[in-house]
């Protein structure tokens, strides 16, 4: 493809104009959106009306006046929307790694009452570290075990033994996605309740929790929903499961009444019952921008139109790679149905000064290192996330042609492309 | 007291310029700092330099070069200075709700592993609900057991079969402080572990961990260190016990090397594996401005300093409205030892119109429903927090001259004062 066949492509998309929600930095090629999502426009405005009139001027009135006590409950629902769950059942609250211990509590205690001998929760080997630690934690506690296995040995794991498949829909290193559907049926067949991280989907690819049948769904609001640094996370359970599940992180705000103040703990009726403390007001009011920006597509098509928008940009960033960086290795996957909506690399030695120094170009993506203990990931990879609100062919196609300069003109090499930072 | 002679005080006072840290409504009467501490001039600044600088234009970079990594740690060092901590020992992270759910889970497991036998975490019947909740979730987990007292049959109930004592220093509902020396070394002596919830007590009286022999606290960034609506708490562990506690909710953020992305949890040495997920820099930024203005204290005589100035605002509020108010009972301690920055008083019908009708006036207190399942507590609540740094005599002079008036004038019969709102 030539630049300026990217730029027709741009020209006829009608998505183009979502692009102008967001404060770009100018010149800058921003393949990151699935670590941290770019400011929208909207926000720095909102927050300073929540910091300067909310809680400046009418202070503790604006826990009624402006809706702070709500604030979970309405975020939620639109993030709901982008998820295929109904209004009332997800709820925006503290971390995904907190929310994911929540959850997997519900769903151990839940299997255990039911079918005392399953005692194992199966994942994958290479799925996010923080997953596996809460999981690891939780299984030590409660004398289960942690099963990981590779994607293709999913299905033979979900036996008799299985309380739990614990998954994250996308992967964060390969963008591998699952199929949501096909594993949520085998887990139910086999008896095992499903938890699903949404880190990399929500705001990314369409996902319909009640169709695909899952039971327990959690994931982050700083990646493409674009809520900021460190923004909440969200919530969900089946609508099923509302009287069932136990919240073991019993505070006040998931409460039936919390200004009761009353000593015995009663859950709130259904998801509300998963929020904990008092909701970080600041970050959830910058978290709604966010959501908004993703939910302004749904006049022109939705997750859907973002979908094919996301697929057309992966597609053409990994073909651009692939005829002009022979030294790289496309690690996600070709298949559309199986790739999230980021592109992966690999190259056997220097994945990170060649991050480094396409950052020097102004070109962002990022280095996530190799897993030794895990034989098939054991590689480095470099990893560029497509964000379909605010990328354009265009720059696909420019940063494909950046990182075949970085290549050839061997500028990695450069000390300070060298140097580890805390941050990769 | 005459009001001259209150602002006689005023003009006399060396703390006095320190109110010039906050943007304060004018007319307000601000007695509510207890619940939501009053937005620091310096804090929209900051939150606007993080969400258009940081986040805006540096984006993923900024994890590094604007030290969001370290964040937790900064202002956990800052706060560490206010409650007798030392640097490294403390952080800033998740809701004050999740804190106790891990410091509690670490000091269970650790009195598990010493001394099998106790089953016992002793609390007061009248602690913030929250914390009970808590308790009563992971003792029903652990096979535990919650024993609330009243806090003069403490002493008794710290036996052989107490593991952990766990209190909050100073009473969300009366007001009164416990005594943290003697109640930590009878724990000592009996042989349980103590647990502190300072979320009345950080930035409103001197309070020190060390010396006081406390094991785990706790405590909340939203009020009196004026971090904002929701902002997040922070976590303590006394250094001694830095390599044994264990963090129930194992997230990356406390892994020894988050950025390895290995598969096995290892966790960070001592406080910082109490970081959980990714924090909320936004709210962690808005902290750090409202930390900084009790720091600013430091060279006027620091924390002792500001609980004198405490003590004689909550003495004078309480002695005028028991000299012209008849029908309010003093509910928290006349002994200056024993009570915290905080006065509540009681009536015996109309506490809650009586709030609102001084809300209509532009004095700012809140009202706490009785708790009848507990015959001591049953009575309702006018709860008023006196904030050192920004409230003048004269303001607690007139304050309780409204009230006065409020109580004389009957207007707190009026509709409008007697609808119940959500958020009391």
């Amino acid at each position: 493809m030539t630049r300026d066949e990217a730029l027709a492509l741009d020209a006829a998309d009608a998505l183009a104009p979502l692009r102008e929600q967001f404060s770009l930095p100018p010149g800058l090629i921003y393949l990151d959106g699935n670590s941290l999502g770019v400011l929208p426009k909207a926000t720095a405005a909102r927050v300073q009306q929540v910091v300067q009139q909310e809680w400046g001027v009418d202070l503790i009135r604006s826990w009624n006046t402006a809706g702070w006590m709500d604030l979970p409950q309405r975020v939620g629902d639109k993030i709901a929307r982008l998820v295929g769950a109904g209004p009332g059942e997800l709820v925006v609250a503290d971390s995904t790694s907190v929310n994911l211990f929540k959850v997997l509590s519900a769903a151990l205690s839940m299997a255990q009452a039911d079918t005392p001998k399953r005692k194992r929760i199966v994942s994958e080997r290479s799925n996010f570290p923080t997953d596996l630690y809460i999981a690891e934690s939780l299984a030590r506690e409660r004398g289960h075990e942690l099963v990981l296995v590779d994607a293709d040995e999913l299905p033979a794991a979900l036996d008799e033994h299985c309380a739990v498949l614990m998954l994250t829909h996308v992967n964060y290193r390969s963008g591998r996605m699952h199929d949501m559907a096909a594993l949520s049926r085998m887990a139910a067949d086999a008896g095992a309740l499903t938890v699903w991280d949404l880190a990399h989907s929500a705001g990314a690819v369409p996902v319909d929790l009640h169709t695909d049948g899952a039971d327990f769904a959690i994931g982050c609001g700083y990646k493409y929903l674009n809520g900021g640094p460190g923004a909440p996370a969200f919530v969900w359970a089946h609508p099923r499961h509302a009287e069932r599940f136990w919240q073991p992180l019993a505070g006040w705000m998931g409460h039936v009444a919390p200004f009761e103040f009353s000593p015995g703990y009663r859950p709130a009726p259904g998801i509300a019952r998963y929020l904990c403390g008092t909701p970080a007001v600041l970050s959830l009011a910058a978290l709604e921008c966010g959501v908004d920006t993703v939910l302004a597509a749904e006049p022109l098509g939705g997750m859907a139109a973002l979908r094919r928008k996301s697929l057309a940009l992966t597609r053409l960033f990994a073909d651009q790679v692939q005829a002009s960086c022979p030294s790289l290795t496309l690690v996600s996957p070709r298949d559309d149905a199986q790739r999230g909506s980021q592109v992966c690399l690999s190259h056997p030695q220097v994945a990170y000064p060649v991050v480094q120094a396409l950052i020097g170009r102004s070109v962002i993506g990022d280095f996530r290192a190799g897993d030794t203990s895990h034989p098939a990931g054991a590689v480095d990879i470099l990893r560029f996330g497509f964000t379909p609100l605010y990328l354009r062919f265009v720059d696909a196609w420019d940063a494909a042609e950046q990182l075949r300069q970085v290549l050839e003109s061997g500028e990695w090499q450069r000390p300070e492309f060298n140097q580890r930072q805390a941050v990769t």
